[in-house]
């Protein structure tokens, strides 16, 4: 590994002290003169007409400045994948139907909340109630209601893979085992809710302060929704308190309320949700069906897999047909399978839409797939991990979806964690007390570093940066990437200081604000570090060769034979022939006429699938009580291949992060709903593990030096999720003996399973 | 004169609707979290050492959180003029002594302004009287308390020219004058007290919000009075209410006191001036004395002038080192001297510091020049408007500074004003009633469009543009200019719409902040359409370069032979071969993986002393009450070459500004001090024209096509103010045969003056 200054290193982000010491300025702390506070009224039935909406009595309470329904908007559906009109399904204001409680049907502006809040109880909504159904089985029987005129038997999205010839490969397998996995209704649980402030001006251009994951496609897809211009509308993304997923789908309800409720009484209008909004209403996660056969060789070689997969969509596309097709390619990561089938099925039903979350459609199939494996290694007395490496894709392979593995640090993460938790004697040495079983289990995955297509038609490069370098030393950085709390602003400035040789607060960084930096398609698809990464390489390249090639002109060196190092520019080899960034940079503008210094670089995946992808093996030790059935994750054992860590604390945080978000899906989280009508909208009752609950984490970074990655970094922030919940899954059963296929594992599960094994 | 589709047109500011609607946010408009409230602590003394101050009282007022003296301070010193350590003279707060009544000493943060300026109260600061001088005659004398160790006699600045040798050709003159004239100290009046907003993120980088006319200087002069690098300073300008000069120092004592004590109680901190601040301390306008001797051939042609200057600078030197200058060198427009000489001497006083103001020097020596050249016409019995085409500056001439004049309408404005008003018959019917006589004047001037230096050393050019166009078909522009109210923002984006052919509404300006835009010097000598008019102009063709090879391609057309125009890019007279200027920006995009169009234009003046000129002749017609000596100005016209007026409205409006400032100027504003003390600190005393007495004004604008200008523009914002005082003073004389060499004319100068003539 090069000796790098800034890359690599321990450092805390660009933005952690504002952030804990409250500085930093989220959505909800912007305040412009004379602005009104917003809220949405929302569908209390499941599928129902609109028959009239009344705002009468509303509009008469003293504070109520405007309300609006899809009477006042222009009525044009939109959707995230606007590459295809039939995932454009959706209305920000409900037109004369609704399909879930707490669906959009009106919003007030009003000087407070407690005004707005009373508003909504006066606006009377006439519905006719309709059939809902629920159940995406019964969503696809004949008679069933009809969510959409466009998706016969309400199938939202279908997809299908073939590779080579499964069901023939299966009779010559010596071992074949499906099984049956379903997967829960979970939410993304960011700290922040979504919240939106819109201004206009008196030109008529927009201004949108939004928790967004993704500008680009807020400023588009307002613009296609209220019929205007997107180059007139301005979406700033503040300090964002996480997204997960959950805030990618390009335009909310509450950044279209916002605004329009802003145009109407021409004043700033805020809105922020509430949490049980966001527990009722927001997207989530699809919950699965899914059916899994897998054949193998005795040896443990796997030979064919069989998937197929229904998701329960909820009453709107949202990014749902793209994780119909994830369910798929993502179960391709990280073995090999010569043949391969995937029959994907996402269907409509009358509850809140379903759309990303970290991992996006990987957390169900890698939850499926890792236990699978588990019970064929025992069928086999085989050791899962022998297993695991024996099957996995190494650098130059091709997954059975297409996926063109560039690097791949799989088999070493496997042989890390084997080694750093002692897999092979604990898993024989397992530990029984009267009262307490304890387990370990496995976990692997495999993940994309960016995608490489776009969600709508687009000339713009996948990511954009601009520099500018001033005469003062410092240099100005302009991304459109979005920091939503993984540490984007953070990567980008490291590797623009390691490029021209300055500590990180001589970066000063624009981010995510679409008329001052240039187009970056958003924080999805763990896109951000390699897409905007290479993009302000490839800028900061370009400012390095004209600084150099000053510095060669002044000091009569070659230009090809200089280092920038701790602000200076010197001749390598020769630190005495050196000169300060700073005095290079005016050189370069008193050669320029005073023309500062500027240069952009663009980055576009060179794969349309994903330039390159992260692999990781977890192991989980669990505790559980044979007396409650509760069970106490103890340690998590992480080896991950992110490349080349640009910050290892940053690394070792999303890694964290995915083990506590895995254990939450794992053994807690779980949203109940009874006829579409969500039981459990609070933290206090949807699950989310606290911190008491989180184990000891030991983490070892395997660095694989990835060619597309800059400085050979790669993803972690959702392939580090993956693994997670089938470690956990394993170990239980490792521990237990109890097979739970069925997430979330809870205490009850593994009572009843206990008590089927006789105890 | 070329058709344009943008240039020329009486367009509504792009700004207007904003600021008629009270939307547009101006620096005291702001608000952050937690902010606190500040206030300044003045001198109540003309002259002091400060012996102690103790706030400890003040610290235990309820709500009061920091207060700050030059203790906590780096005491560096400042100064606009930096390139010269002699004139920064000024602690932005006093170091161990004060010098003016007004001079800021402490600052206080608390909750809200009662507590702040409560706490004002409490500090207790214990001076020592010193003698002070507020007479600049006395205080060059011997033994006069010197205020600056580095300026013997108290002289601030002396500044000489001296061109042929008058002193020999007045021997030879037909006829030679010496009149003696004095000015008065004069203030802005800008609408919107000076402001600033302050805040430090938690890794130490501060951003301020300022009413500033500069903010690339108070980036610098913070760093350097806060000891930080500069880069880690961002300086926002938001809509600013008018400055005329008064907010261009580069820094003032209120952005740098909210920096301090936001720094100190790590809170943002707003601090904004009351309009008694702004009378009391601000800069103003010098008062001069003023010794002109000219000397002419009998028919009216100038051989020679002599002139002496001495400026009462007060206490510190502000711009009053370039005043200095600048009154010698800016009464050679509009006419020729080929023997000048001219000896300047700034003194400072124990009052509050003089600067620049809207002008900058002009108004003072035009009102000298102009005067006495009506009475040598007088003397001799020419008519005073012959006697000016006679001597005027012409296309290809270089003035007695060497000034270069490479477009001069002067002539044709004379011309014009003269068959406006129809100035031969009116002077010769003169009118007069029983209690009232009507007069009519001539006021002539020349003004600069941009200086060609630098107040400090930078390697940047003065100024740059950089634009960026869109998928969506819009493009943004960014620019450091700074629009005071001036309309340069309006200016930039025409220019840029002009070129591209875009509507005005396609263009997204984002301007005059230190971080997003290049840098660009300032809003001072009339400089900001050249300069940033011409950046813009490149950076825009550099754009159209581009498109235009982009769409040649397509079409396989010849880019040098395409025009732009209505959102088009067309083959010249074959409007059917054209594409919208939107695909062909996506045509660029897809032709270069997606890299946005991104174009950077600098500009510098080709001359070290400006690049162009701009002219203007004012004719005033007045009516006199005889009785009260009160002065009615009935009408003015105007008729000023700004080369192309790129907006016909822009122009007028400055002009119109100009004339009601010179009204104020000649008859009726003034700062008056006793023992160093503004006596008259409002709006209701010191006398600003209302709207009602603004006269009935005919513009016409001289149009020349100047080789330097944008589109042929000069400057038309500073230039229009130098004639009208003069032709005020001399419609009085014309009125009432009273001549005043004393400004401002009052009525009961007048009426002395009526006494004297034997009234």
């Amino acid at each position: 590994m090069k000796k790098y200054s800034v890359i690599g290193k321990r450092l805390p982000r660009v933005d952690a002290r504002d952030k804990v010491t409250g500085k930093a300025l989220y959505t909800d702390d912007l305040s412009l003169p004379r602005m009104l506070c917003g809220a949405i009224l929302r569908s209390p039935l499941p599928h129902a007409g609109i028959v009239g909406i009344d705002t009468s009595r509303a509009l008469k309470l003293p504070g109520v400045k405007a309300i609006v329904t899809a009477a006042d908007t222009p009525q044009i559906k939109f959707g995230i994948i606007s590459r295809s009109p039939k995932y454009m399904d959706e209305y920000p204001l409900a037109v004369d139907r609704v399909r879930f409680i707490g669906e959009e049907v009106a919003a007030v502006a009003a000087v407070d909340a407690d005004v707005a809040l009373e508003a909504l109880d006066l606006i009377k909504v006439e519905y006719e109630e309709l059939t809902a159904v629920f159940d995406p089985q019964a969503a696809q029987k004949p008679g069933a209601p009809q969510l959409h005129g466009h998706a016969p038997k309400n199938i939202s999205r279908e997809y299908h893979i073939k590779k080579g010839d499964p069901a023939k490969v299966f009779e010559q397998c010596d071992h074949v085992r499906e099984d049956r996995f379903t997967t829960q209704s979970a939410i993304h649980g960011y700290m922040e809710p979504r919240a939106a402030l819109a201004s206009w001006d008196q030109s008529g251009k927009l201004t949108v302060y939004t928790s967004t994951q993704t500008p680009y496609y807020v400023q588009q897809h307002l613009g296609l929704t209220l019929a205007m211009n997107p180059d007139n509308i301005r979406v700033i993304k503040p300090f964002v308190g996480g997204g997960f997923g959950g805030k990618s789908d390009g335009l909310s309800s509450v950044e279209f309320c916002a605004a329009l409720l802003a145009k109407r009484v021409d004043r700033p209008v805020k809105l922020v949700c509430s949490r049980d909004e966001e527990f009722t209403a927001a997207r989530r996660k699809h919950p699965t069906q899914i059916t899994m056969k897998t054949g193998v060789k005795k040896d443990g070689t796997i030979l064919a897999r069989k998937c197929r997969a229904i998701l329960d969509g909820g009453a709107y596309c949202s990014l749902g047909p793209l994780t119909t097709i994830l369910m798929g390619t993502f179960q391709t990561l990280p073995f090999k399978f010569d043949h391969f089938q995937y029959d994907g099925y996402r269907i409509y039903t009358n509850k809140p839409p379903c759309g990303a979350m970290r991992g996006h459609g990987g957390p169900q199939v890698h939850f499926a797939q890792d236990a699978q494996l588990d019970m064929i290694a025992e069928d086999l007395g085989l050791d899962p991990l022998e297993m695991a490496l024996k099957n996995g894709l190494q650098t130059g392979d091709e997954s059975a979806a297409g996926f063109k593995i560039v690097s791949s640090g799989f088999a070493e993460c496997l042989e890390k964690v084997a080694a750093d938790t002692g897999w092979q004697q604990k898993r024989k040495a397992k530990k029984k007390d009267a009262d307490k079983a304890y387990g370990i289990g496995l976990g692997c995955g495999g993940f994309p570093s960016g995608a490489g297509f776009y969600f709508s038609k687009t000339t713009s490069a996948h990511s954009t940066v601009i520099i500018k370098a001033g005469e003062g030393g410092g240099v100005n950085v302009f991304t459109g990437a979005s920091d939503i709390g993984q540490g984007s602003d953070s990567v980008i400035c490291q590797i623009v200081a390691e490029v021209l040789g300055l500590p990180l607060e001589d970066i000063h960084l624009t981010s995510a604000d679409t008329h001052l930096t240039p187009p970056d398609m958003g924080t999805y698809s763990s896109r951000v570090t390699v897409a905007a990464g290479n993009a302000a390489l490839n800028a900061a390249n370009l400012i390095k060769a004209q600084v150099f090639q000053s510095v060669a002109d002044e000091l009569e060196a070659n230009p090809d034979n200089m280092i920038a190092l701790d602000r200076r520019i010197a001749v390598k080899g020769s630190p005495d022939r050196s000169i300060s960034f700073t005095d290079a940079v005016n050189l370069y503008q008193k050669k320029n006429s005073g023309a500062p210094l500027v240069a952009q670089g663009s980055y576009n995946s060179p794969d349309p699938l994903s330039p390159t992808y992260s692999f990781g093996a977890y192991i989980c030790e669990v505790e559980v009580s044979l007396l409650s059935g509760e069970v106490r994750i103890k340690k998590f054992s992480a080896a991950h291949d992110c490349g080349q860590p640009l910050n290892p604390m940053s690394v070792e945080g999303q890694i964290e992060g995915c083990i506590g978000m895995g254990i939450g899906y794992a053994i807690s989280e779980q949203l109940i709903f009874e006829d579409g009508q969500t039981l459990n909208p609070s933290f206090l009752g949807y699950g989310i593990p606290t911190a008491d609950r989180m184990p000891e984490i030991k983490i070892s970074h395997v660095i694989t030096d990835d060619p597309h990655g800059p400085f050979g970094a790669k993803e972690t922030g959702e392939g580090s999720l993956d693994p997670a919940a089938p470690a956990i899954a394993n170990a239980i059963y490792n521990a237990t003996g109890v097979r739970i296929k069925d997430l979330p594992i809870t205490a009850e599960k593994i009572l009843k399973g206990l008590e089927g094994c006789g105890r």
